[in-house]
C-alpha cells in the first residue's frame, strides 16, 4: 500500500479525480491509498485564515505559513518517512525518471498545493523539496499534484492489469510510442496498415521500431540525447518506411 | 464566454476539479464554461464498446476510432472554430507561451483524452493537434486537459480577480518568482526580511528583482536563453545580496 496524502484548500478539486478508472481500482485493491486533508482544518481561530496579503505589497494574497507547517507536521506523523513536496513552478520539471524515484520510495509521498501567489517562503525548511509539473502557471498545485499520483500509481506492482502495459509505451523507453490501430479494418476509407494484420510478429516488431524512432525524430529529436540506440535502430533510422 | 469541452471516458475525472475554486467563479461568471462528454455516448451497439485489442498484438486495448471522432464531430457542431487537441505525450510540450496562444483562440477548445495504450492512428486527421503535459506518463488524458483548463482559464480577461496578479509571476515575465512573505512577522525565530518591512517600495522591487535573478540563475538557468536581460538586471545578477 502506498499513501499518498494531498494537502489542499480544495480536497473536492482531487477527491473527484482520484476515485476514478485506474487510481479508483488500485484503492479497491489496497495498492494505494490517497487521501485530500483540507489545510484549513490546520488554521487557528474562528475564521481559520489560511492567506493574508504580502509583506512589502502586491497583488494577490499568500498562503500563511502556521497552517501550511501544523498540516506538513500532521500528516508527517499518519505517514513516518513520505517525502513532503511542494507542487511549484520553482521545483525541478516532473519527468517519468522522477516518477520512478517516487515509485521507489515506498514509504509514500505528501503533496502540499499552494493557491494564490504563493506560500510564505518560511514553510521551506518544513519541505524535502518543491517539484514544477512544467513551465507554465496554474492556479493551485492541486492539478499539478494529481498528475504526479496518476504517474506514480501507474508504476505500482499490481496497479496496471497487464505488467507488460507499461514498459512499451512513450518515455518509458525513451521514445515516443509507435502508432495503434484496432477494429475496424477500415475506417472512412483508410485502412489498418497491412503489416500489422500479417501475423509476421518479426516484422511488426520491426516496423513498430521503425514508427517509434522516426516520430521521435521528427518530433522530439532531444529525446534521443537520453536513449543509448543500438546498431539495429541506427539502421532503422536510416531507412525508408517502404525499404522495411 | 470562452468554451471549453473535454470528451472522455471518465467525465467525473474532471468535473470535479472544474467545480472548485477559480474555474468555478469563472463559469459563475459566465467568463469560461466546461462541459464533460462522455465519449461512450457516442459508441455504437447495446454494449458501446470504445476499445479492442491493438492490430499486430501487444499488451492493453486501444480505444477505437468510431466513438472518437462522432465525438469529435458532434463537439465541433455544438463550437464552430474550436480547435480540437488530443492530450497525448506525442504533442509539442504545453507551455505558458501555448497557454497565451490558446486564449487568443475565443472559438474555445475541445480536448480529447485518451486512455489505455493510446487511441487508433486514424483519429489524427480529425484534430487540430495533439499536446503533451511533459515527459511523464499518465492514465489517461483528463489531468492532463484539466491542468490545461486551468492554465488557459486564469489568463481569460475577468478571471483573475486582479488583473496585475498574473503577470508578476513564474514564467509570465520568463523568470522564477521572488520569495513570498505574509504575517506573522516572526514564525518559530525566523523573521521576514527587513527589506519587505521598510515600506520603501523601490528597495523593495529591486530587491524582489534580485530574487527573482539569482533563483532563476541557480535552479533554471535555461530560462534565460528566452529572457532579454536589461543592463540593470545584468548588474543586479553580478551583485551579492547584501550589497542591494
Amino acid at each position: 500500500m502506498y499513501p499518498v496524502e494531498i494537502l489542499t484548500l480544495f480536497p473536492e478539486m482531487v477527491s473527484g479525480y482520484v476515485g476514478q478508472s485506474i487510481l479508483g481500482k488500485a484503492q479497491e485493491r489496497g495498492k494505494l491509498s490517497v487521501t485530500a486533508t483540507d489545510i484549513r482544518e490546520y488554521a487557528e481561530g474562528k475564521h481559520r485564515v489560511t492567506d493574508d496579503t504580502p509583506y512589502g505589497g502586491g497583488a494577490g494574497m499568500v498562503m500563511k505559513v502556521e497552517p501550511l507547517v501544523a498540516a506538513i507536521e500532521a500528516a508527517r506523523a499518519r505517514h513516518p518517512g513520505a517525502k513532503v513536496l511542494l507542487m511549484s513552478p520553482r521545483g525541478p520539471t516532473f519527468t517519468q525518471a522522477r516518477a520512478q524515484e517516487l515509485v521507489a520510495h515506498p514509504p509514500g509521498l505528501i503533496l502540499v498545493c499552494g493557491r494564490y501567489e504563493g506560500v510564505d517562503e518560511r514553510v521551506m525548511p518544513f519541505l524535502d523539496g518543491e517539484l514544477s509539473l512544467g513551465d507554465f502557471i496554474l492556479t493551485g498545485g492541486e492539478v499539478a499534484a494529481l498528475a504526479v499520483v496518476d504517474a506514480v500509481a501507474r508504476l505500482l506492482p499490481g496497479v496496471l492489469g497487464n505488467q507488460a502495459s507499461h514498459v512499451s509505451e512513450s518515455f518509458e523507453e525513451g521514445l515516443l510510442e509507435h502508432p495503434q490501430y484496432t477494429r475496424p479494418p477500415v475506417f472512412r476509407g483508410v485502412e489498418v496498415p497491412a503489416v500489422l494484420q500479417s501475423g509476421d510478429h518479426a516484422r511488426i516488431a520491426r516496423w513498430r521500431r521503425w514508427k517509434a524512432l522516426h516520430l521521435t525524430q521528427e518530433r522530439r529529436a532531444d529525446l534521443f540525447s537520453h536513449v543509448e540506440l543500438g546498431p539495429a535502430d541506427r539502421k532503422l533510422l536510416g531507412l525508408r518506411e517502404e525499404d522495411l
